[in-house]
């Protein structure tokens, strides 16, 4: 089965647009916190057409996020973050990431009105909450109907760390982005264990280089199974190779019934 | 509550010992597969006195992999690795570990002893397996009861991807290290949300320079809600902000009541 989401934005032919996600917390790599966000992020960008190249989660320290935002926002087309940016002293990543572009920050008008919108009736506004209105000058706004708004400066979105937020304001910025040609990708049940497989799959591999391989063992009732993942950009040079991989497997299987 | 665990190893007095975790796979940032890892190590390292400071995901790439491993290994005190050491062609994790640390490698004596007894009378021995034996010279083997061994050079701890057996090299790896100086915590239930606690919070955080205060807002029957974590290697030192963040929670508590 093809597993490419048919509803994403058409895309450029030839074009390989890449990502990485920076997660922001310190509650993360205690342990205390367990991300659920990585996983949503990856499937939307392979979704739109996007490779997400790297990850990286670092505590809320200003030095390790402009470190990290400066790196990995050089070297790939999008950054993506998650984290930091609520009401309390230790949401430090609207400030790292002005300090990672060398420009200002400061209460946006925007995000003040949105602020007031939403409090209103309900709440006041104090020096906490508009902390969260604090927004890299330059910067553009992503607004959702889920609270406070996060931002895009440079090729750097910045999200919330609640789940719920973000993926609101991942719908959000995804509508903006422009996908590359997509991945496209096929799973194959081998019903084999890896060992039997890997020195033909990697035959395979080499015969057909415009793909990329993947072998994912996995136990089931105490025996050892693996799902072959083909992937590729281009839909016959992806049918080709599937063929030969299942060729491959019905071969092996006919020896090891 | 104090969350630290009671039955970790003793640790030296005062020193911080550190670690990074690298996550290898292109299937973790595809989103095929969503990692079961990094909680768990987080886990395990903050209950022997670890502390975890920075994780990376990076693909089944040579060159990204090297980077990672000697970016990561200078900076921290360990560098746990999980994906990559089965015995296919995508597998290249203990290759690359080798080109890292100028090292050459081959199938090692012992564990193509330990591939003997495991498949004994079950398969043949063929060259796919055999790469699963496939160290790094100077390396010690990480074994456990669950096939494959895994592999420590240097600082850095080589483990399979696949979540349980990741486990039990984890668990034989930790026998095997010192922890530092506990981080202790508690974590307080505000009920109340960010937003009313962030400035006396933010002031309690001066107060206590020792401690780490940390924020997490959750939502709860349509209401934010708040759990404040304070942390500290000194239980003295964690109580005594502990009390103040208490008292600070009453006293806005009796204004919104």
């Amino acid at each position: 089965m093809t597993e490419d989401a048919a509803s994403a934005p058409s895309a450029p032919a030839d074009r390989i647009v890449t990502a990485a996600m920076l997660v922001i917390g310190d509650e993360i790599l205690s342990g205390r916190t367990k991300d659920k966000n990585i996983g949503f992020v990856a499937d939307r960008l392979t979704e739109i057409g996007i490779d997400l190249r790297e990850v990286r989660i670092v505590p809320d320290d200003e030095a390790m996020i402009v470190e990290a935002v400066r790196a990995l926002s050089a070297r790939f087309d999008h950054v993506f973050t998650s984290g930091g940016i609520g009401p309390t002293h230790d949401d430090i990543t609207a400030d790292a990431i002005a300090v990672a572009f060398g420009v200002g920050i400061d209460h946006d008008p925007r995000a003040v009105e949105i602020l007031k919108a939403r409090l209103a009736g309900r709440a006041e506004i104090n020096e906490a909450r508009l902390r969260m209105a604090r927004i890299p000058f330059g910067a553009t706004l992503i607004e959702t109907d889920n609270g406070m708004p996060g931002f895009t400066i440079g090729n750097v979105h910045v999200m919330a760390g609640v789940p719920a937020v973000l993926q609101s304001m991942m719908t959000v910025v995804c509508r903006t982005l422009e996908g590359g040609r997509r991945m496209l990708s096929e799973t194959i049940d081998a019903h084999l264990g890896e060992g039997l497989i890997a020195t033909p799959l990697g035959a395979l591999q080499k015969a057909h280089p415009a793909t990329v391989i993947g072998s994912y063992p996995y136990e089931r009732d105490g025996r050892y199974a693996t799902n072959v993942v083909v992937r590729a950009r281009d839909a016959a040079i992806l049918a080709a190779a599937v063929a030969d991989v299942e060729a491959m497997l019905a071969e092996v299987r006919s020896r090891y019934p």
